[in-house]
């Protein structure tokens, strides 16, 4: 049986990776969240699934990882796969204390490769993040681009804990699977942009407030895209390396903000009016434009089925829905 | 007056920079330090100056470190500049367990990020490392090489710092300077290739067994070049990157493990007999050759006074001195 132990697996991301793996058969799923950022109401779908058990730790606690994980300890052995989505998620609270990163990023892998080694267990999914690579220009983002200087604590930690993972590759691991995931949306979501507009535009119905100037330029991919490519990525047999590392994100040049806050004003009658700011950026930490290769991803077959603006279009309509049913 | 903080100023490299240091005018220097790879026995000698203060203390403690260093407060300004050399000098003891280098390494990085941002001081001056590429065979390794994969956590934890440094540079240094070490000689040694040499001549006089084949081929600085370098880029104004990173190394091709055997070996009468093992590196973590690019610091008009080989030489003979003066 392969047991999926999914850490930060109650967030938007992991809760979303277990739907998809609850579906597979011969498969059992452990979620261990703190719920700080994650949330219980996100994974009670799950509680029906007898495959399923969820854990509530603080995994930066190894001690405590140590011990509360001892009673799953006969369900693992060569097939256990360990997925670390756990992380701090707000980066502007990072970039303005350090200490959050550090804490929920960082010392959530440190605690959790320490307990891998403890266990003998040696297959990592890791999610990392294009802020790993800084702020550099219009030049292509590819995963072996020279230079990666991160400009948020977020960032910075995401390629702290990568490095962490590369040593560890070399001395214990027999593989592991670095995601770098651009910005991802759908539901249940918890932080992001089109999150940000909704609430703003039903706190003060007239106007959409935009931070920065809306020619920032991003990448969207939806969360079923993500989450398929990285089963794809973990189930692949052509991986040869110790430590592999994928730029995940759409075919396109991405989505302005401008372009964004229009889809999300058009969602409610009458239309919001909206209004920009003057910098090129929306806040210490944010990287204006980039452009991301997933050239080494799609060699291998993958490609995602939404466009940036697909993924928007949709994840607008749900988030909204989500917000709503939450009143 | 210029205030240097010097954090791990009584270790190897930490107790060379405040001697320099100490000799200018108008200037006056805190060593902070744990004493858990440093010793008082190599700060002793600055006690005589009225410049010199001395405090004992755990860095990775951020609030200790914020409380003991609360009586210098008053002497802070724009001029203060502080060092960090504070690390985990034991790449295998840190192989075995990532604790080591997680609290020595990185968690003391973090934790001053923290606490100068608390004092508002912004001039940082780093020691990092080598280790922080990994092995790239026999590529050059200039500064902004891609696919810096670290295999040590000494390497993981380092190449972290450089992370936080940066997206700390990205919020509120005004100036960070990043030093890449090669491997550094000179006295007082407290580890690395010839004093386990040495020790082990000391220990079995007839013979040196050496870890691996013998053909790894190092870069080796003095020390003394290494704090000329660092005092060179601390002083230099043409620096007008907010992070600014730099290899500091020999301008030579390095020196192999069999001709540092043979040159520590010279210098005991009998000579011993070297015996060599069959792996091509010594211990995991270990990098078996590497080539260094230097251009970037050599442009701005720096070059070492002394080869590896001749390095090697006078560090040598220096910690066999050491070595027997402490018995």
């Amino acid at each position: 049986m392969v047991i999926h132990l999914v850490f930060g697996g109650a967030g938007f991301i992991g809760s979303n990776l277990i739907r998809y793996l609850l579906q597979e058969s011969g498969c059992s799923v452990i979620c261990i969240d703190n719920f700080s950022r994650g949330s219980v109401a996100f994974v009670e779908d799950f509680f029906s699934y007898e495959n399923f058990n969820l854990l509530e730790l603080d995994i930066s606690d190894n001690a405590r990882l140590y011990s509360e994980m001892e009673k799953y300890q006969h369900l693992f052995g060569e097939q256990t796969i360990v997925w670390h989505l756990a992380a701090n998620s707000d980066i502007p609270a990072g970039v303005s204390d350090i200490q959050i990163d550090f804490k929920d990023t960082l010392t959530t892998t440190v605690s959790i490769l320490r307990w891998m080694k403890q266990n003998d267990l040696r297959n990592l999914c890791f999610a990392s993040s294009s802020a790993i690579y800084g702020d550099h220009g219009i030049t292509e983002l590819h995963e072996d681009i020279g230079g990666c200087l991160p400009i948020s604590n977020y960032g910075a930690m995401k390629l702290a804990s990568e490095a962490a993972i590369s040593a560890a590759s070399e001395s214990f691991l027999r593989q592991a699977i670095v995601f770098r995931f651009p910005n991802v949306v759908g539901v249940p979501a918890t932080h992001g942009v089109i999150y940000d507009f909704l609430y703003k535009i039903l706190k003060t119905p007239e106007c959409l407030n935009v931070l920065g100037n809306g020619t920032q330029k991003k990448l969207y991919l939806h969360v079923a895209d993500l989450v398929d490519a990285m089963i794809f990525l973990q189930k692949n047999k052509n991986l040869s390396d110790k430590m592999n590392i994928f730029n995940i994100g759409p075919c396109d040049e991405g989505i302005s903000v401008r372009e964004i806050a229009e889809i999300v004003a058009s969602l409610f009658t009458p239309k919001p009016n909206i209004r920009f700011g003057v910098e090129d950026r929306g806040w210490v930490g944010d990287v204006p434009k980039f452009r991301y290769s997933t050239k080494k991803l799609n060699k291998l077959g993958w490609k995602p089925r939404l466009s940036s603006a697909f993924a928007i279009n949709k994840a607008a309509e749900a988030i909204r829905e989500q917000i709503l049913n939450s009143k």
